[in-house]
């Protein structure tokens, strides 16, 4: 448990601004508690499907009376996990009439793509 | 419950090849299973922080006895934690005398990147 073979990692302190990239920098603590939010909001296969399914719809909005037949699962069940979705900032809904309509958040995953990508040339940085 | 407003979703077919991307094809109930299982993995701070870790490191390779004292918690839950990792092939383990080596998989990483990234011009692929 010691440390000499090449030093302690120091996780604190390296994550300044926005969105300094998950693979570049070492992430704070606070970071990584928001973060993980949003990760765990996508780790699991009807929540991914719904999101994909909203993502990848022609005019960027979809009914949830569209959704729930997509599903082998009762209309409580998609809401809860919309909500979660909705909670970790992935989707935005808006009630019209009887139905309430589901988009993208784009800049969510935006920065999610962003944080997962690697730095260009991380040798020639520090040259 | 209807489908009356803009037809029914069809979550099937339409996942072919390598990485489609989320946000472009509605993702197939296979590759949801799959891809939440890397997500999950993502969901927690402490794996998310030790990925951080493991992947911003100059050298591309981490001791285990570097990573748990950046942590206050025990070397087998940290050990857990990066077990969680490895089984959803973000990183990579070896072990080299004393100590274990862990390094990121970044066609990991890269995959979700680009599963993340929208399409550069949607509107304008179909016509």
């Amino acid at each position: 448990m010691s440390k000499q073979e090449s030093g302690a990692v120091d996780p604190g302190g390296a994550v300044q601004g926005c969105c300094p990239g998950l693979l570049r920098t070492p992430l704070g603590e606070d970071e990584s508690v928001e973060l993980a939010r949003v990760f765990k909001a996508l780790g699991d296969p009807v929540r991914l499907r719904l999101l994909s399914l909203i993502a990848s719809r022609d005019g960027g909005e979809v009914c949830v009376c569209d959704l729930t037949p997509a599903f082998d699962l009762a209309q409580p069940t998609i809401s809860h996990h919309l909500k979660l979705l909705r909670e970790a900032g992935l989707i935005a809904s808006q009630r019209r009439g009887t139905w309430v309509y589901y988009r993208l958040l784009p800049e969510s995953t935006d920065r999610l793509a962003r944080i997962l990508t690697r730095a260009a040339a991380p040798e020639a940085a520090g040259a």
